[in-house]
């Protein structure tokens, strides 16, 4: 942490919430489902509690979260109490970020890398999902955990751990989602609509990618790319391709799956997913970008072609290929 | 239960298995996560308690599996004591089944549709995979769980409940998962076996059947075809072909998903997986077929061409849907 934040045991997280009011529950810009998930549990929580609260979020939520975003109203007041709810860092709060970046009073977040931004800041990076840090601060506070909380807080640590598939997943995820599944939730049907719903412009556009895939490095690395062409031709929009950075690690013997996308500039981003022994996030710090170590990205500037960027990206593939000594050689 | 099997309880179960020796536990043929690893934890808990057994199935055993096949030799002696594992009929057993099916002991299953066939059986159809009930057995049993008997187990129940997405997942699941993790194993790198590694001969065969999908009545079914050419073309065999079910009824829209499969001897099989309120046991009822609610499948004979096969399919398909009311019209 670059800054100086109190760091707020689980106790003093739930005193603070029940010595304050009219809060305004921040998430992070592009919504997923566990920043929607852990703002609106948690402003569900502090209404059991006779708090005002309310959620902003710099972009548009997505449809198909409405089941768990409750319609009734919490206003909150003028003087807000600001939280921010997995947000790793100030920049991706999106346009929220001018307004109220410097006076966050509290931050609840499960990411190593959170950057101490907020005057208080309570911080469990042993969870998978930020909604377990807010499940655990409902025990702490003593509100019992009603249906609709659940579905929220089931969304976000089902989406984040891939439905407890990826290696952020612990047994106490697993414990929380049985804990969650006892209030009566239909999680096969939640699961249903993140995991297993493609649209139609979707399907066209994955067929699209797959037949542009391209291997390097004795097939140890898989490249998708996807153009402005191919988001005009089949109408798809980038919050159409979720989950599409996946698919190049999926194919058997890859090491270090890579997605290109073209942005409206012409401008690149490259999504990086790899597996042990290789650091994506090694990749991404050649071209200045960054992340974790099993996914990071980066961005490549609209002054070169897409066969320049993709050059570029793979020279980074070859040289962390090569430093790891994953006995690939370096030709295609 | 058609036939008459003496039903255990746990207990009575794991007295039998004490009083008992010289274990030949069957698994069902093509076999899955779930038949092997109810059998191998079984298998190395009945090792720890001093017994002799071994596991036999008709078929060859998918090499992914090696992880918990245990290569230490149990060896059972003459004068068998059977038991079946995950094995809802004596049919199921392929080549195993005139030699075993009239002396089976003991059946430890989670199959609803169970047909009674041993002289024993334990049964819980609450459970959504059945190494949940072997789970349940070690520990009556006072077997402690090891790192390579949690391989096991954790392996049968995340690929028949699809990493606790399907519905046959209950809380009782998740928390048996949460105990097997606590053993240390890696479970990510089980689900990156299980789910998410594709052969390139695979991702050919899904491009091609993703290129044929046809949709009809109004976008509610989705239909692809995988052809012997598709077959020959890729170098794929059937086993390279698990899950590609699951793929039309993914599309936004689609209750009920369709795959046929031509058969070597030009007969075709269709699988059919339905959402509410569709009923895909009804579907492959008109055709001779069965199975589940939303999984079920059929054969058609090599008398028709495929477009007369999809033409019976779809026939079948239209009854149900207007049947069922889904407010679908029946025109392409």
């Amino acid at each position: 942490m670059e800054n100086k934040t109190q760091l707020l045991s689980l106790e003093e997280t739930a005193r603070f919430l029940r010595e304050n009011n009219n809060y305004l529950i921040l998430t992070h810009a592009s919504p997923d489902g566990d920043t929607l998930g852990s703002a609106h549990a948690l402003l569900m929580i502090l209404a059991k509690l006779g708090k005002n609260a309310t959620v902003i979020c710099s972009d548009e939520i997505p449809n198909k979260y409405n089941y768990f975003i409750d319609t009734a109203c919490y206003t909150a007041k003028e003087d807000f109490t600001v939280i921010a709810v997995d947000v790793a860092d100030t920049k991706l709060l999106g346009s929220l970020e001018e307004k109220y970046s410097k006076n966050i009073e509290l931050c609840i977040d499960h990411h190593m890398s959170n950057t101490g931004y907020a005057k208080r800041t309570y911080l469990d990076s042993s969870a998978g999902a930020n909604c377990e840090c807010i499940f655990d601060i409902a025990g702490c506070l003593g509100v019992e955990i009603d249906k609709k909380m659940a579905l929220a807080l089931y969304t976000g640590i089902s989406t984040d751990t891939g439905c407890f598939r990826f290696s952020n997943t612990t047994a106490k995820t697993l414990r929380i989602g049985a804990a969650l599944m006892e209030t009566g939730i239909d999680t096969a049907e939640i699961n249903r609509i993140m995991f297993e719903t493609k649209s139609r412009l979707r399907l066209q556009l994955e067929k699209m990618a797959l037949d542009n895939m391209e291997f390097y490095f004795n097939d140890s690395c898989a490249v998708i790319t996807i153009t402005r062409q191919m988001y005009e031709q089949t109408g798809c929009k980038d919050q159409d391709i979720d989950g599409i950075t996946a698919i190049p690690r999926t194919i058997e013997g890859v090491l270090v799956g890579v997605t290109i996308r073209e942005k409206e500039d012409g401008s690149f981003k490259a999504s990086v997913r790899t597996y042990p022994p290789v650091d994506a996030s090694k990749i991404c710090g050649l071209l200045g970008g960054g992340g974790h170590i099993r996914a990071s990205g980066c961005q490549i500037s609209n002054k070169y072609s897409l066969d320049q960027a993709k050059e570029k990206i793979l020279l980074a593939v070859r040289a962390v290929l090569e430093e790891e000594s994953a006995g690939v050689t370096a030709d295609k």
